[in-house]
């Protein structure tokens, strides 16, 4: 008997139709004789529309109320999805994350859990309950609600099979894993067999899975499988352990077309002049993305760095009169730009990776605007237009519509 | 510095513009320097939608679930409420039924409350916030949530003030107090300056108030005063005091088109045979309201009682072997029918009420089917589309047009 820790996303039980269908999948486990913990998101748009409301009564809502407010949204599929497993002849019980022990800060909308307690999970499980459990929330020491992030479900899921010792945690999702780039772009575009934690976490930034469950499975090594919940599919398993092959190779393209820029012009070289500018767009609660520094010529340098591009008009607003202030020479925004990353294990002590990226990028005639790394990805920020003809290219040039 | 309670129900928070109009009706009691504790129902018909995204998951859901589910519907609009008073530049926290402290048993569905902790609830109001509580919901010692029953968010609004001291509980509505009559069928109705607990408990049947918030309310001596959130209004004070003059009239006259009668012809007059026909009528969770035996002649008599219409024909499924198994002649069920009662303190003492209630229906040309009292009720069931014509000729024939 195995403990199986279970996740299904939104558009897995989108409606009444899809939480049935997600419940016969549930007792097929069960009926193998595994105890089964299944965290469930929100139905399908549900969590927008609740945001939506709240917008309409305030325009700048309170962080606990929206905590409370949107976290409904698990409690209703998490109750709906036991009632179907109650129609269907098993025992079972929905948690609320409160109730499911999951204790975390009290930093609304991205609070950190501190700590499982699987008391009541336990005992439920000791009942022969499939136990359901509301995903994105937790709660504080004060009884009061908090969500973990947009997304966060995966993190519930990881940090409760974490906590219960199971070893692993299947995520079912709309897709069929963890792709070499989207399919929508990319027909040739496959699910991977597996993919390291690391990967998977830079990835991650292209909101293929939030992020802290990641971490959180890489620190307690827990193994996630990604699948699909509408079609068979061995899915695509995140870990940490030994790779088939000392993979040296790209894994996967990610594209983001929602990237603009801003350039500050003439920088004057000296400290403090960063923070002078970062700091104001940090209080204004603008995110910052990728920051590229110019080498300084004459103690004069340009600044240049990425925001979504919603973000682009208010952040030059933040960031015109700091401009003034220091005396740079101008400060130009741009809204039509996109982000192509190729990301692999390896790449850092293999040479040639990047080249052969802005070498297939030039061959489509795509200027490069800015290249960041890391240890794992090449980053190039182009024009939005060419965004997916980047995607096909790379995706051809790396070979991966091949097999590992 | 005085304490309000004060409850609001599904249609004066029906969306967001209603909702941000009752904020403004909340400030206005803040802004006078009283403490302001706020129970709000859930947004119009949002209960019943919950209801049906149940029914589409499962044939007969699962009472705990169906409480964790429906219970979401109040903390919508408790949040949204607190929102909307944020945006307006106040103080403002909800919490939910568990977070105020209302410790019930766990009988879902139609839990009582054990006992309120104003702990937190006391504590908020040390912080100058005004108070959402989500109404009709509360809390089992397991922290499993439990719903009071439909319509009991009245009850969750008396049992808070009552726990927290305040001098009166105000039920803000869509319609002006409590009236004469159905103001819908009879446009002479008028709302009433004050009525009795005992006259509110008989009005409760024909759904205008939970009727454990008037025992709750008699119990702990809450005035609750009925009222507008649409328009302005002195409103109906339910209370337990002094009246004016001792009255000796009738005060309402209420009706219910949904009932049906079930007689069964020729029952033998002995001990056990009642229990043998209600009993398993209550364990098919049948409810029975009115019921009548006529004089035994020869040790044979009639039993007649009703029901909820929707409910006839499971009833006569259930009664009809017990039937045979008593040898009664025959068991003949009537949906047609409706019910209206004349309602007064006083009654009782003064001669004639019944037989001017007769006397009316007569002259209208409408037969009695049955005839029930109470201390301070008389009802009569008679065919249902004479129902509302009968509530007219009632209203006029005891003044009720007249002012008290």
């Amino acid at each position: 008997m195995a403990l199986i820790v279970r996740k299904y996303g939104g558009s897995s039980v989108a409606d009444a139709e899809k939480i049935k269908n997600v419940a016969v999948q549930i007792v097929k486990a069960k009926d193998e004789g595994d105890q089964v913990v299944v965290v469930v998101s929100a139905m399908g748009d549900s969590t927008d529309e609740l945001l939506a409301l709240a917008q309409q009564v305030a325009a700048n809502p309170d962080s606990r109320e929206l905590d409370a407010l949107v976290s409904t949204g698990e409690i209703v599929s998490a109750t709906l999805m036991t009632m179907a497993l109650h129609d269907m002849g098993y025992k079972a019980i929905s948690l609320t994350g409160a109730q499911a022990g999951i204790h975390t800060t009290s930093t609304y909308r991205q609070a950190r859990i501190i700590q499982v307690d699987t008391t009541r999970v336990k005992r439920e499980l000791e009942k022969d309950n499939i136990i359901i459990v509301a995903g994105f929330q937790g709660v504080t020491e004060d009884m009061d609600v908090t969500t973990l992030g947009r997304g966060a479900s995966d993190t519930s899921a990881v940090a409760l099979a974490a906590s219960l010792g199971a070893k692993v945690c299947e995520r079912y999702t709309d897709v069929k894993g963890i792709y070499t780039a989207d399919p929508r772009i990319v027909p040739e575009a496959r699910p991977l067999a597996e993919i390291s934690y690391e990967e998977m976490l830079e990835l991650s930034q292209y909101g293929s899975m939030h992020s802290r469950a990641i971490e959180l499975a890489q620190l307690y090594n827990i193994p996630i499988l990604v699948t699909s919940s509408f079609v068979k599919s061995p899915g695509t398993l995140i870990h940490g352990g030994e790779f088939m092959e000392v993979r040296n190779k790209v894994s996967s393209v990610a594209y983001d077309l929602d990237v603009a820029k801003i350039t500050i012009v003439g920088v004057p070289d000296r400290p403090g002049i960063a923070a002078s500018i970062f700091e104001p767009l940090a209080t204004a609660n603008i995110s910052v993305d990728t920051i590229v520094q110019n080498a300084s010529v004459d103690n004069i340098t340009d600044l240049t760095f990425t925001v979504a591009e919603g973000n682009l008009g208010k952040a030059l607003e933040v960031v015109r009169p700091v401009c003034e202030s220091i005396s740079a020479r101008d400060c130009v925004g741009d809204a039509k730009l996109g982000k192509i990353s190729i990301i692999g294990t390896g790449m850092q002590n293999a040479p040639g990776y990047a080249s052969r990226m802005f070498k297939t990028l030039s061959d489509e005639g795509i200027n490069i605007q800015l290249i960041t790394t890391s240890e794992i990805r090449i980053t190039c920020i182009v024009e939005e237009s060419k965004v997916k003809d980047a995607v096909r290219a790379l995706h051809k040039a790396f070979e991966l519509d091949k097999n590992d």
